[in-house]
């Protein structure tokens, strides 16, 4: 069994507390690898501050060649991390190659911007008191960064992090999820050989403890979180003075209307609605079908997510494997079987076996049960008929959250609706929610977040403006 | 008979050569003015070169100020405006008024857009020869610019040259067209009293070597034409170093498809189609109706056309009024007995009356004619059907014109394809290709023109960028 | 004794709590207001949720129009304003005219922002998932926001947080200082003649259980505070899922080098530092000069400031007046004790009279007495030597705070190191650090702040991006 | 010897006109290739059209890959094709291997650029005529661009012009200078390996009737032209209705204040003035030092260029070898030679030798000789003392030319009063004209040039605007 060293202050470090790595889909500890303590946390803080004059001294072409050399690096161990990345997180070896492939192009974005940092020149002279001067805006780095990372897109999410952090010129600390840490620890060891300034970047799992200091300690100077909008919002309250970015999750709608080309939206949406069995924050959870095509679309969504291959995730023709875990399955059990208790009849699906839950379509849902309320997090959807496009938008935003929606549509003027006025940060035109490239804005309104990542955005947020107010 | 004087250099002057200024609708000169001869322009020039350093110098807040007074003048005099508009080029004065409101609005934007010249912050160190070093970009005035506007819209086309001069801190030149020049020294005299400083803008209506100045002096910067093709590209060979925008004419068409709310399309088309006669340079010329609907477009459109009210440029229920001129009157009537004599049918209209010629609608005609294939700068319009959207946009990119195009759908696949595939500089979906607001960019390609205007776009090619690059 | 209504959801109106209006200078209660309740406060925010979507599909030239003519009215209005903002803030006349001023330019740069809210274009075909889409961002009204404005520029800085919410389309319920509510609630009567949605800004001074629903009320989408650092932290803390902008105060530093023109520089830091007593978030509290200029630059400054005019503040020759009230003017007699009392010396200045404090310059100061570390917020000032450009960058530093600072010099080295190293948010170039425009970007780091203000900067944080992903 | 095929519409092939290719160093005949005659551009020009609408449908990652593949194979290749740029350019090794390096940096920088063309949200509601509209402009490519290339920088201008064609989706056809079209058309190879359309890009060097039609053909949308002002200014006359951006030359000057660091001011000097012998279009031809520092500058700067090693373009040694041919250093002499005659003095160099010129430095000159009124393209440079800053910016802009300009100075005013008055594109603190970065800006006004080059400048030149406005 390998035993995977954390990464503290640029040094490859142990500590007392152990971590069990499990593969899901067998139950197996296939790795170990450790918790940080306040101990280590402290080396990775110090380590992280004195890193900070150097990265803020970074010329644009040295941290460009860093990020490269990582994607470079990352792309020839594509396989190897895809693995790794499948068997901690059970997710079916094809989606993991993709994400590493995402992952790439979320630092090659990276490097490219970190040459593109903003600044801009402003007249000074609107008014008397101004006249002789000029502005000049540039944007320095935040300082120090506390990342937390979730357990489905494990490397991805984390790289979403570091890569604009890196771009910015900020030292950073990510915390992986303890049921993934794997893929991101061999991340480290990628960059751990590339001339990055050492304690810029530390990984490190961690207890409790240090978990809650990522939120606390006020050398942090920005918050950015990817996770569930219970524990995000907690974060938020306890953040002292720090910046907070939170990426959370949702119920994700999506419009599938009479123009709609329904072969495409039925193929879009079995991806969106069970790709890594819904555990995605994007994940296409709530399907509105016009009344006109709603028994079309019904029976060939059914039968395309009943074409669906369960099975190892290191198989590369498997589409679905287990949940992360098995509470993760009976909490899903459990969802289902009340939506079932209140009137909601499931088309297919619907039998847990351990971590294991099969693709599974509810229809006569209601808005309060929890599969339609909550963030299901799992392979479920809930498919509905709608009589006219406003009532599908009202369905759409009838959440306590705003991610994205996606809508099947040919017509201006339902694009145009459906952009002014569904309550998410994402409308997706002929596309499920569930779509992302990893350069555009990507976050939430409502419960889903505050903020946005997306490289260039994240960015941003991980820069703070100093204007330079200049005779001319 | 009043006489206005020009306004060369700051100063209100006379020359020995008088222009008399007519009112086509009843052929009675009602006004006199004077031709710039050489040793006017020469003193305008001057005087605009000395101007320079000081606009150079000009703080933002008294551009505005100076810009906003104009803007604020104009508005209290805009019905006294309209009228010498309306009588000069026979425009009905509800369209006059219009105009007059346009020009203020353009002059309120430059204003505007004065205070946010652009400027901006680069990283110079993307290879090692550029480490420590860092880059500001500003923009800079191209200097003495040279102005030349058309009949049609004489007060707002030259307001949006002179408006960007004032705005990047340019002395700007302004040649009216001869049949128009009353408006724009009526506005002289408006700006002649603000602090704008003397010899930065002069409006001289001019001889034929005087105006051949403007294009080959090479003392002028910029020379920015609105006119006819003919005359616009034979300016750009003759214009040595300056830099050239050309503002040129079109036949533009518009496209009716089946999902178009087809009353609100008839009542937009008959305002693109017939406003002033069709002398405007997005005059919408050709429209291709869905076959399906042409029938209903047909009937509708044509009833509509009868109901517009010819008459006196100066009453208020005047939708159309004589042409500039005779000549153009008879030249346009030549080209739909061309038109006839081949095969097209005269659906409504077509009996010139001196410098009246009726709104007239074509039908069964061929690309080859000169109502379809030329700039008919009248009140024409053909109107032909098509099978499929493809052809339509066919039908309106067969043209050495690419100035404007407007469509009447509300599917999005059509949306994109015309935004894609039609050239022209803009594509106004659900309005015809006449609609303009005067902040945006506008302007042609193909034979349609160079460059684009719209204050914020002329302004930029009023400047020049100059980058500093310095230690940082 | 005037009594002023209370601007709630468009009414005004009066509650069981009268609030008193004093003018520190005579003690005087010359005019009473209200305090609103949770009732009033509940009827405001209904009204304002009730004007979102009103405000939400308000034409852009509808929003300049109403926000013109509040600035236009409001410049006729100006000596009423200024006497009131006289009254009740303390403020000499000439400085309360300067901020209706102010607040005039702040509304018209609001307005013509109105117009230009952002939006971008984005290519999605960077990767093949993305091939044959694109991405349109546009920024929506984040909702209704809570405004809370401080007393020293009781109209200026809440217009600051009014005339962004009109332009961005959000609705605010604003709560003035309780020292200076009158001159916003004239403000309202202003306001509340144009076209603005009833509803969508009430102006209540509060009670402490509505002043922390402000804060805590989800309904809230955004608060933007501007007050002291320890009310400000505390309520980031406290305003659960809302996004929180402060922009509170420091202790700015200025630095004299010796290629200063000095008595530029005097005159500079002698309105820096004792305009509205020191009372103003960017006071020119802690002055470094160089060694070689310190007694020349400490003669004439001491002159300087012996020349200040202390009296009434509707004395347009007074240039300084009591404090806000006597509390203050005691808390800043203690700390100057404290100071002498630990070996500083006192140039002038020093003994309070009532609400009274004399202009006051002290040396041999030591960063850990409170005159040097915390906010003084009154008009005391620190002088002190340094020998090297990094020393003085270093004094300025030493601070819990990063607000602004100014730096007099003529060496670009110098100009470099101040932009690169000065831990603020502005760095003002041969003026002092109390220099702002209202239409840059303002607002600090470290406990100064969060976010930034600025009418551009702050309209971006009203505003929530949603992103469109179509096919092309 | 090596026989070059041209590349002609994506096929390599050959002419009845042979081209022979020498090296200067030993008048060596070392290569041959062809002239393309109106048959072969016609065959380019189908082709390159042909490829149009496939370049237009190109995704971004496409683009991208192709950029990046280039640029791989390049750095690949540097060796080798530094090689035959420095027998073609007789350019020494050490430069020609700086040139593949920044032609690599800008096809680098293109990748990037590829995918972010510009596009930009306008909301149009900004008068009532505009109410329910929205705007978005996006800019497509302007179709066939005609490239001409000098011979000093063979590689990296030619690459100026075909990157951003790539990048902007347009064809080119692009033809080096006759003297130099070797490492083209071995990039031309490199270039055909990748998956860029067939005719999108063609190399050809050409007879003087083909290279005359580049200019004349209207099927070209764009002219961009690096090379001599006689040449360059005479083809915008006659190049019809497309597009012209001219990169020229000048006589760039850079001034040598009192505050600058000698040492490092002499190093950059020599460098700039003698670089590949001065044959830069931004040659630091004439120096102004000042009155203070002037002897001590010429002696450190003449001992400087004594160092200076004269040899084989293929050694590495080698600072400065063979004019591009006799006849260039014959015009040099005979320029000197007048310079001398009417009173100038040689500090040193000055004797020719074949192709050989030395690095010559004169001083005592004049405005009007020819070594400082003209573009002396040699290695010959003046140097003349200045007694205030205000002359110094006088003797500068006292010429025709207008490229860059370097100041060596630590002066804030001087800096900006250099930024301000400057008559010059670029602006280089503490450094000579020569100074560029491949992705700045960069450009010439008066004399030197129109537009701007510089990867995402000359992008937007190969870019037409189209502004789509709808219903929102």
């Amino acid at each position: 069994m390998e035993i995977y060293p954390i990464y503290a202050g640029g040094e490859f470090v142990t500590t007392n507390h152990k971590l069990n790595v499990i593969n899901s889909f067998d139950g197996e500890i296939f790795a170990q690898t450790y918790l940080a303590d306040a101990f280590v946390l402290e080396k990775a803080i110090l380590a992280a501050e004195n890193a900070l004059p150097i990265m803020k001294a970074l010329p644009s072409c040295e941290k460009y060649t860093i990020l490269m050399e990582i994607a470079s690096e990352m792309k020839c161990n594509e396989n190897h991390l895809a693995e790794l990345l499948a068997m901690e997180a059970c997710k079916p070896i094809k989606y993991a190659l993709a994400e590493i492939g995402r992952a790439v192009q979320t630092i090659i974005v990276a490097a490219e911007e970190s040459k593109r940092l903003q600044g801009e020149y402003m007249s000074i002279d609107w008014t008397a008191a101004g006249k002789g001067k000029e502005g000049w805006v540039k944007y320095f780095p935040v300082g120090l960064v506390a990342g937390i990372a979730p357990f489905n897109f494990p490397i991805n999410l984390a790289v979403h992090k570091i890569a604009p952090a890196i771009a910015s010129r900020c030292s950073i600390i990510l915390k992986p999820a303890s049921s993934t840490p794997l893929s991101t620890l061999e991340f480290a060891k990628i960059v751990d050989k590339t001339s990055l300034p050492k304690g810029a970047l530390s990984i490190l799992p961690m207890d409790r403890n240090a978990g809650n200091q990522l939120v606390t300690d006020e050398r942090f100077k920005l918050l950015t979180f990817t996770g569930s909008p219970e524990v995000g919002w907690k974060m938020k309250n306890d953040a002292g003075k720090k910046k907070v970015v939170l990426e959370l999750g949702g119920n994700a709608g999506v419009i599938i209307t009479k123009t709609a080309n329904i072969d495409v939206a039925v193929a879009k949406c079995v991806v969106g609605g069970f790709a890594y069995s819904g555990q995605v924050c994007i994940h296409a959870q709530r399907m509105y079908v016009h009344i006109d095509i709603f028994e079309e679309f019904t029976q060939k969504f059914t039968e395309a997510v009943k074409l669906l291959k369960q099975g190892n995730p290191l198989d590369m023709q498997t589409d679905i494997s287990a949940m992360i875990d098995e509470n993760n399955a009976i909490r899903v059990e459990e969802w289902v079987s009340e939506a079932v208790n209140s009137g909601a009849k499931i088309i297919c699906g619907g039998n847990r076996n351990g971590a294991f839950y099969p693709p599974t379509v509810l229809t006569d849902t209601h808005k309060d049960m929890k599969v339609c309320a909550l963030e299901v997090f799992g392979p479920v959807v809930t498919l509905e008929p709608y009589h006219n496009f406003n009532d599908a938008v009202e369905f759409v935003n009838d959440s306590r959250f705003g991610l994205q929606a996606g809508v099947f549509t040919n017509e201006i003027s339902e694009m145009n609706q459906a952009f002014s006025l569904l309550e998410v940060g994402g409308v997706i035109i002929n596309d499920v929610p569930t779509f992302r490239v990893d350069h555009a804005p990507y976050g939430g309104i409502k419960d889903s977040g505050l903020g946005r990542e997306g490289v260039k955005y994240a960015i941003q947020d991980m820069m703070e403006a100093k204007i330079l107010i200049k005779p001319m």
